[in-house]
Protein backbone atom coordinates (compact mmCIF):
# COMPACT_ATOMS: atom_id res chain seq x y z
CA UNK A 1 0.00 0.00 0.00
CA UNK A 2 1.09 3.48 -1.05
CA UNK A 3 2.02 6.06 1.90
CA UNK A 4 -0.89 8.50 2.22
CA UNK A 5 -0.65 12.00 3.07
CA UNK A 6 -3.54 13.05 5.51
CA UNK A 7 -5.94 16.08 4.44
CA UNK A 8 -4.90 19.62 4.48
CA UNK A 9 -4.94 22.74 2.93
CA UNK A 10 -3.84 23.87 -0.29
CA UNK A 11 -1.53 26.74 0.04
CA UNK A 12 -3.90 28.97 -1.33
CA UNK A 13 -6.53 27.77 1.08
CA UNK A 14 -4.02 28.26 3.75
CA UNK A 15 -5.54 30.90 6.44
CA UNK A 16 -3.87 33.16 8.70
CA UNK A 17 -6.36 33.20 11.12
CA UNK A 18 -6.47 29.65 11.68
CA UNK A 19 -2.24 29.27 11.61
CA UNK A 20 -2.11 32.17 14.36
CA UNK A 21 -4.58 30.18 16.27
CA UNK A 22 -2.69 26.80 15.68
CA UNK A 23 0.49 28.34 16.83
CA UNK A 24 -1.52 30.38 19.69
CA UNK A 25 -1.03 27.65 22.12
CA UNK A 26 1.98 26.47 24.44
CA UNK A 27 2.11 22.65 23.79
CA UNK A 28 1.65 23.09 19.72
CA UNK A 29 5.26 26.01 20.05
CA UNK A 30 6.99 23.68 21.12
CA UNK A 31 6.01 20.72 18.62
CA UNK A 32 6.83 23.97 16.04
CA UNK A 33 10.03 24.05 17.80
CA UNK A 34 10.73 20.27 17.26
CA UNK A 35 9.44 20.73 13.60
CA UNK A 36 11.93 23.34 12.84
CA UNK A 37 14.83 21.69 11.39
CA UNK A 38 12.32 20.77 8.24
CA UNK A 39 13.01 17.37 8.39
CA UNK A 40 10.13 14.41 9.64
CA UNK A 41 9.42 13.58 12.58
CA UNK A 42 7.68 10.51 14.15
CA UNK A 43 4.89 11.05 16.99
CA UNK A 44 6.51 9.27 19.47
CA UNK A 45 6.02 11.88 22.42
CA UNK A 46 9.16 11.18 24.90
CA UNK A 47 11.36 12.49 21.77
CA UNK A 48 9.02 15.36 21.33
CA UNK A 49 9.26 16.49 25.11
CA UNK A 50 5.57 16.24 25.09
CA UNK A 51 5.60 13.26 27.71
CA UNK A 52 3.49 15.13 29.70
CA UNK A 53 -0.05 15.23 27.78
CA UNK A 54 -2.97 12.74 27.06
CA UNK A 55 -2.19 10.87 23.75
CA UNK A 56 -5.86 12.31 22.95
CA UNK A 57 -4.38 15.83 23.39
CA UNK A 58 -1.08 15.37 21.19
CA UNK A 59 -3.67 14.14 18.58
CA UNK A 60 -5.70 16.92 18.68
CA UNK A 61 -2.89 19.21 18.65
CA UNK A 62 -1.02 17.33 15.72
CA UNK A 63 -4.77 17.82 14.00
CA UNK A 64 -5.35 21.40 14.63
CA UNK A 65 -1.38 22.32 12.84
CA UNK A 66 -1.58 19.32 10.35
CA UNK A 67 -5.64 21.31 9.32
CA UNK A 68 -4.27 25.02 9.26
CA UNK A 69 -1.38 24.34 7.39
CA UNK A 70 1.29 24.45 9.46
CA UNK A 71 2.45 20.66 8.72
CA UNK A 72 1.79 18.03 6.61
CA UNK A 73 1.39 14.33 7.87
CA UNK A 74 2.56 10.79 6.27
CA UNK A 75 1.08 7.75 7.09
CA UNK A 76 3.47 4.96 6.38
CA UNK A 77 1.58 1.55 7.69
CA UNK A 78 1.24 1.77 11.39
CA UNK A 79 3.46 5.14 11.19
CA UNK A 80 3.33 8.64 11.22
CA UNK A 81 5.00 11.52 10.22
CA UNK A 82 5.20 14.86 10.66
CA UNK A 83 7.28 17.81 8.63
CA UNK A 84 6.85 21.14 8.68
CA UNK A 85 5.40 22.98 5.25
CA UNK A 86 8.42 25.78 5.16
CA UNK A 87 7.98 26.32 1.89
CA UNK A 88 4.10 26.80 1.57
CA UNK A 89 4.28 28.78 4.90
CA UNK A 90 7.03 31.07 3.71
CA UNK A 91 4.91 31.97 0.34
CA UNK A 92 1.87 32.52 1.76
CA UNK A 93 2.62 34.48 4.95
CA UNK A 94 6.17 35.78 3.87
CA UNK A 95 8.51 36.45 7.13
CA UNK A 96 5.68 35.07 9.47
CA UNK A 97 7.71 31.80 10.59
CA UNK A 98 11.43 33.42 10.37
CA UNK A 99 9.41 35.88 12.69
CA UNK A 100 7.74 32.82 15.09
CA UNK A 101 10.84 30.96 15.42
CA UNK A 102 13.04 33.76 16.25
CA UNK A 103 10.35 34.87 18.77
CA UNK A 104 10.68 31.13 20.59
CA UNK A 105 14.60 31.38 20.90
CA UNK A 106 14.09 34.43 21.89
CA UNK B 1 -8.13 63.60 37.43
CA UNK B 2 -5.11 62.29 34.83
CA UNK B 3 -5.67 59.90 31.95
CA UNK B 4 -4.84 56.54 33.04
CA UNK B 5 -3.57 53.77 31.16
CA UNK B 6 -5.47 50.24 31.93
CA UNK B 7 -3.11 47.49 33.00
CA UNK B 8 -0.73 45.74 30.34
CA UNK B 9 2.30 43.79 29.95
CA UNK B 10 5.46 45.08 30.37
CA UNK B 11 7.66 44.81 26.88
CA UNK B 12 9.98 42.37 28.40
CA UNK B 13 6.80 40.36 29.80
CA UNK B 14 5.22 40.20 26.40
CA UNK B 15 4.98 36.07 25.63
CA UNK B 16 4.99 35.28 22.06
CA UNK B 17 1.95 32.14 23.00
CA UNK B 18 0.17 34.79 24.01
CA UNK B 19 0.54 37.45 20.64
CA UNK B 20 -0.31 34.51 18.86
CA UNK B 21 -3.48 33.42 20.43
CA UNK B 22 -4.75 36.83 20.44
CA UNK B 23 -4.59 37.51 17.13
CA UNK B 24 -5.59 33.91 16.11
CA UNK B 25 -9.10 35.24 16.19
CA UNK B 26 -10.98 36.88 12.78
CA UNK B 27 -12.52 39.48 14.78
CA UNK B 28 -9.44 40.43 16.97
CA UNK B 29 -7.35 40.56 13.86
CA UNK B 30 -10.05 42.95 12.15
CA UNK B 31 -9.46 45.39 15.07
CA UNK B 32 -5.27 44.69 14.22
CA UNK B 33 -6.12 45.77 10.81
CA UNK B 34 -8.15 48.82 11.82
CA UNK B 35 -5.27 49.55 14.48
CA UNK B 36 -2.33 49.32 12.05
CA UNK B 37 -2.16 52.86 11.26
CA UNK B 38 -0.67 53.29 14.56
CA UNK B 39 -3.06 55.71 15.93
CA UNK B 40 -5.43 55.86 18.82
CA UNK B 41 -9.32 54.41 18.01
CA UNK B 42 -12.15 55.40 19.62
CA UNK B 43 -14.27 51.80 20.79
CA UNK B 44 -17.15 52.74 18.33
CA UNK B 45 -18.34 49.64 17.12
CA UNK B 46 -19.72 50.67 13.37
CA UNK B 47 -16.57 52.78 12.61
CA UNK B 48 -14.52 49.46 13.88
CA UNK B 49 -16.76 47.45 11.23
CA UNK B 50 -17.60 45.29 14.39
CA UNK B 51 -21.12 46.21 14.59
CA UNK B 52 -22.11 42.50 14.65
CA UNK B 53 -20.60 41.70 18.16
CA UNK B 54 -21.90 42.14 21.27
CA UNK B 55 -20.68 44.70 23.37
CA UNK B 56 -19.16 42.09 25.94
CA UNK B 57 -17.48 40.52 23.59
CA UNK B 58 -16.00 43.15 22.16
CA UNK B 59 -14.75 44.01 25.81
CA UNK B 60 -13.30 40.80 25.89
CA UNK B 61 -11.21 41.37 22.60
CA UNK B 62 -9.87 44.90 23.64
CA UNK B 63 -8.78 42.82 27.17
CA UNK B 64 -7.16 39.58 25.26
CA UNK B 65 -5.24 42.42 22.64
CA UNK B 66 -4.22 44.62 26.05
CA UNK B 67 -3.74 41.94 28.05
CA UNK B 68 -1.11 39.78 25.42
CA UNK B 69 0.37 43.19 24.88
CA UNK B 70 -0.53 44.09 21.34
CA UNK B 71 -2.49 47.21 22.58
CA UNK B 72 -2.12 49.31 24.74
CA UNK B 73 -5.81 51.33 26.09
CA UNK B 74 -5.72 54.86 27.56
CA UNK B 75 -8.53 55.78 29.71
CA UNK B 76 -9.83 59.26 29.92
CA UNK B 77 -13.28 60.06 31.20
CA UNK B 78 -15.77 58.29 30.02
CA UNK B 79 -13.69 57.65 26.95
CA UNK B 80 -11.11 55.01 26.19
CA UNK B 81 -8.90 54.78 23.14
CA UNK B 82 -6.48 51.70 22.10
CA UNK B 83 -3.30 52.07 20.41
CA UNK B 84 -1.39 49.58 18.13
CA UNK B 85 2.00 49.01 20.87
CA UNK B 86 4.13 48.67 17.24
CA UNK B 87 7.43 49.29 18.90
CA UNK B 88 6.85 47.08 21.65
CA UNK B 89 5.98 44.14 19.32
CA UNK B 90 9.01 45.19 17.21
CA UNK B 91 11.52 45.04 19.86
CA UNK B 92 10.30 41.92 21.39
CA UNK B 93 9.70 39.72 18.38
CA UNK B 94 11.17 41.17 15.24
CA UNK B 95 9.43 41.25 11.95
CA UNK B 96 6.24 39.39 13.75
CA UNK B 97 3.90 42.19 12.95
CA UNK B 98 4.80 43.19 9.58
CA UNK B 99 4.23 39.63 8.22
CA UNK B 100 0.81 39.51 9.74
CA UNK B 101 -0.29 42.25 8.40
CA UNK B 102 1.35 41.65 5.25
CA UNK B 103 -0.90 37.80 5.62
CA UNK B 104 -3.71 40.15 6.39
CA UNK B 105 -3.56 42.60 2.83
CA UNK B 106 -2.84 39.23 0.90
Amino acid sequence: MPDETLPQPAREEMELVAVLRALGDPARLRLLAAYADGREHGCDQTYLGLEDLHKSTLSHHFRVLREAGVTTTRVAGRNRFVRLRRADLDARFPGLLDAILGGLSG
